[in-house]
């Protein structure tokens, strides 16, 4: 099953999870196509100042890989900086967030699967 | 948890799958890590000419995000070309393989995940 990301649809959020300015997203799978207990594979653009408020996971946890940019992770209670390649796993019962700290946008890859 | 690549061990494997040449894998995550069905995050890296043979997943599924790079994928009776953010989902009992078509390094994201 192919996907190619430009014909995926992008939509905004604005304050995502409580955060700070307009985030974007494009889903690239639904949860119905996964076989796994993975629900959501995600391209998200987070442009310079705006971030994903810090959330709890509860029942799944998440993957950000980060692509380009520079951004800030909370990870329950640390706090670092994060560029490309450099990988963030939150697991059920922890909290995290992402905020881009650099001039250009950030920009990941988010997986998210449910804890069986 | 925060995992730099840099840091990552890289295996390197001959004719993968029954492809041709070398790939190296960074295992990001061990599936001990994981709370879901995730297994498996692994940054792979395929040089000019080598190929990740066409193999069938039964039950698990596997993503691969291009990262860098062009590369030939065979997914079940189909072939094409893939190149950055395209994305293919090989869900179990369905068979894929890739190959490098490029002259520089492919290099990709492989997410895999059980069928529970």
């Amino acid at each position: 099953m192919y996907r190619k990301l430009q014909l995926v649809e992008e939509k905004r959020i604005q304050n995502a999870r409580g955060g700070h300015g307009t985030t974007a997203m494009k889903h690239i799978f639904t949860e119905e196509e996964f076989g796994s207990s993975m629900t959501h594979l995600i391209f998200v653009t987070i442009p310079p100042g705006s971030s994903v408020g810090v959330h709890e996971h509860s029942g799944d946890e998440e993957v950000y890989f980060i692509l380009e940019g520079q951004g800030r992770v909370w990870d329950d209670e640390k706090e670092y900086p994060v560029g490309p390649n450099d990988t963030v796993l939150t697991n059920s019962g922890h909290r995290h967030g992402i905020e881009n700290t650099g001039k250009q946008d950030l920009r990941m890859l988010a997986i998210i699967g449910k804890v069986v």
